[in-house]
């Protein structure tokens, strides 16, 4: 843990996802969530309507493949971006609308703050662009809050999320030119 | 075009999405195919269930927000893959059974080869695996095919794909720190 804190951890980061409905959005929220787990983030907070299964399906994931990612609905994501602001968090808002992802990385990447990255959702209200420090946009073009997050944690972290160990993990893939090998752990008795 | 050209488009990227069921896939399906058009895909196949609703609304961003891309329901991926590779070209499986992104991609960009990125979909039968010429995993971690496309595109564009522009678009984004500014582009009558 400790290395992987010096290169990973020097902020932690936190996922927000907005206005989930769980008929329409489930599957692409599960991505949102999955995605942020495995590119480093710490935790996802959400917003909308609560769908417990999609947080037993992140926990279950979690459980089985190590780490120890947490998702915690919130009933206001007002409450939430001005608890955290207050706290001395930064706040980061994905949309296709704001500043280049290349022209202000950098600033972002320095900041020793935490983060809560903040990805919609159906309509984000224009609050959210005016509570946000950062308006990020990657490319002008419409795409997915789920790509977008992906290729800014990859620019955050500039590639080293994809080396991140998954502590305690049931299962573990040995990398294959072809085919599948996934290797049970042996766990400790705890 | 010639300047983007030199360097995107030294090869062309073409993606086959597998096995799009209509009811379960429908965002997930637009994700994958937007995040291919944002990031310099040309032309995205598709297998599994036809569904004309997907195709119209990526029709639909391309018409307003310009570019060329493509969308082509195939009925049979490995007469896909086995033409694509009869062509000349290489076929490369996202999956995270597969060989690590950073270890493979300086390969994988170094290769003229026009590329087609194969992403699940499913169960991905064993016979994609065999067929690839590279089978390769963003993390050995379960997220998401838009976010393994995703790092994937931005990988071998080297971040060049945020620059891209994309010709005949009605609508344009002009980046803002906060709130939203777009505008229409005049066009040339045609």
């Amino acid at each position: 843990m400790s290395n992987e804190k010096s290169n990973l951890d020097r902020f932690r980061i936190f996922v927000l996802r907005l206005g989930h409905r769980p008929k329409r959005d489930k599957r692409v929220t599960t991505h949102v969530m999955l995605a942020a787990r495995a590119l480093g983030a710490v935790k996802v907070f959400y917003t909308g309507e609560r769908d417990l299964k999609v947080e037993e399906k992140i926990c279950e994931v979690t459980e089985r493949w190590g780490g120890s990612f947490e998702v915690e609905y919130v009933n206001s994501w007002r409450s939430l971006i001005r608890e955290w602001k207050d706290m001395g968090g930064e706040v980061i808002h994905l949309t296709m609308y704001g500043l280049p992802i290349q022209s202000v990385i950098d600033d972002i990447r320095n900041s020793p703050r935490d983060k809560l990255i903040v990805v919609g959702g159906a309509k984000v209200p224009s609050e959210v662009f005016k509570l946000a420090d950062w308006n990020v946009s990657i490319t002008q073009q419409p795409h997915s809050e789920v790509s977008a997050l992906a290729i800014f944690l990859h620019e955050l972290f500039m590639g080293k999320e994809l080396e991140r160990r998954f502590e305690g993990a049931k299962l573990k893939i040995i990398p294959q030119s072809r085919g599948k090998l996934v290797v049970r752990e042996e766990q400790p008795n705890r």
